[in-house]
């Protein structure tokens, strides 16, 4: 019972309780005829999730919206309100940490459109912990599930990968933010602390049609693609050299490509979008930087990279990274 | 700083960032033409709200929902969705506390028709922290705020008052629950522990047109009543005799009367309704079970009660509870 994980003990309550839980980034419910809603909640606790003493409140509350909202896109939805509950420690209530928290957060609200409606606060002895909800909606009926893509559909990201690896390998090396750092450094480390995601907006316009699943990169791309493999059934094919790794990575000269590597492909929290994509039956054009990085196969959750030996030990580090 | 209150901390946040945060039980926003929605999220922390070696699970489980769900029925609002966050510590998880934990909190979302459909899970080596979340519904324009009493409105409450507050004295004292102790006993325990809700359900069908203003009894029957004073711009009047003091708190005897008295006007957590009500409009007949305690006067944020010459103590300590 001890080594269960939290998916293990997910799976056991859902099915015990017969729970339509859909496992997926968010809740779907219905709204009106014309659209549904999602709701996703995200905890962060202190000393598993961040560590004060080295993230500045800012940061931290960008991070706690960002997490949130990545998870609305994930499911092909727009934010429209937020939710923040907070346990908040003595040393932290007194300080100004909470303002400048609020300000990260209510920054990312405003440039998303997103309206905190409400949420609660309590003191606490114990650990800092924030709880992040999202209220978003989709198109009735089109929202976009880890089920429903086939084998030889092609595997879509938007941005580069390892960024917030990159950033978290930095701040364990004991560097910490501050706006005298190079840019690189600082983009690494401020991926890492406060997060970005991809909104899932007009740019996906054209292609969305033909998006049969989606999930955001947050345990890793690996981990991620085994969930929308599992979820769909199927396996993957990844093409090593069409994998982004992170140009801002070139900075950490302590590590190997290949190490560089493996944080784009087991690194978590980089928020951008991982996608399946009916490629067959689209004639028009891609997003500029959306990498096409390969293609679904039918064996089942089995995922392979084309031209590396040592994918066997990468993809087992990466799936059993949660 | 470090002397603010929660209270004023959020009327900080509200006012530095122009929210519209209502400050009532919940949020309120709109699903379609017919019916608006209600979400309210409420956080026990461990060693603040709860603690762990005198709860059975299955009490923790029903209050963690049970909170939510009175905030809900507080706006006038059914209950129809939740979501449950939570961060665990290890000793919890290693046991089987979660297992029952979710039992109880099962059984009470199936009496109510709540479907539980998201949340987040994390590990934490700090204190056991629950978010719980509740999506509700009422007709559209109908939520039942603070803010709409006046003046000569009757104040009600739904149920007796002190029950939690004697249950937490039992438990000060050292008593534990068991099935064994006296039904009294019992029933004072479980109502700290594990909470019960009034739904706002088809008994408030005739008279729900007439009140003015609803909040559930929380923070205590001074405290809540004050937090509509302060949004209505009223004042009240309280006949003493009228408070219905819980009949269970009749075997706390090593207290005095007096000593119920404040129990069951401070005590928190009784998690039944208080509403103000326009009864001079009103010809039928008020629902067996509630109490008619007094009205509201002109006396802007002043409670009095008559016939109790200790009162203006009573009332400060009901009022600076939280």
């Amino acid at each position: 019972m001890s080594t269960r994980t939290e998916f293990q003990f997910l799976a056991e309550i859902r099915s015990r309780f017969d729970l339509r839980l859909s496992g997926d980034d968010c809740a779907v419910f219905p709204k009106d005829g014309a659209n549904d809603q999602l709701i996703s909640a995200d905890m962060l606790v202190e000393d598993v999730d961040f560590r004060l003493e080295r993230t500045p409140p800012e940061f931290l509350g960008e991070k706690a919206l960002n997490v949130s909202l990545s998870d609305i896109a994930a499911m092909g939805g727009r934010p429209k309100y937020s939710m923040l509950s907070l346990a908040i420690p003595t040393k932290v209530w007194e300080s100004d940490f909470l303002d400048k928290f609020y300000s990260g957060y209510m920054q990312i609200a405003r440039n998303c459109g997103v309206e905190l409606i409400g949420g609660d606060i309590s003191k606490t002895d114990g650990k800092f912990v924030i709880d992040s909800i999202v209220i978003g909606e989709v198109r009735a009926g089109k929202a976009i599930f880890r089920t429903g893509s086939n084998a030889g559909d092609a595997i879509y990201v938007t941005n580069e990968l390892g960024k917030a690896a990159g950033g978290l390998h930095l701040l364990e090396k004991g560097l910490r933010y501050s706006e005298n750092l190079p840019e690189h450094q600082k983009a690494l480390i401020k991926s890492q602390l406060s997060g970005t995601h991809q909104p899932f907006n007009t740019t996906f316009d054209e292609i969305s049609p033909f998006i049969t699943s989606m999930i955001d990169v947050s345990d890793g791309l690996l981990a991620d693609l085994g969930h929308i493999c599992k979820a769909s059934k199927v396996g993957a094919e990844l093409e090593r050299e069409k994998i982004p790794v992170a140009d801002a990575l070139s900075v950490l000269d302590d590590l190997t490509d290949e190490q560089k590597f493996e944080m784009a492909v087991t690194g978590g929290e980089d928020f951008c979008l991982l996608f399946t994509f009916d490629e067959k039956n689209f004639s028009g054009e891609i997003p500029v930087g959306f990498h096409r990085i390969g293609k679904l196969t039918e064996s089942i959750e089995t995922i392979t990279l084309t031209g590396d030996r040592n994918f066997a030990q990468i993809y087992t580090k990466g799936y059993t990274h949660f």
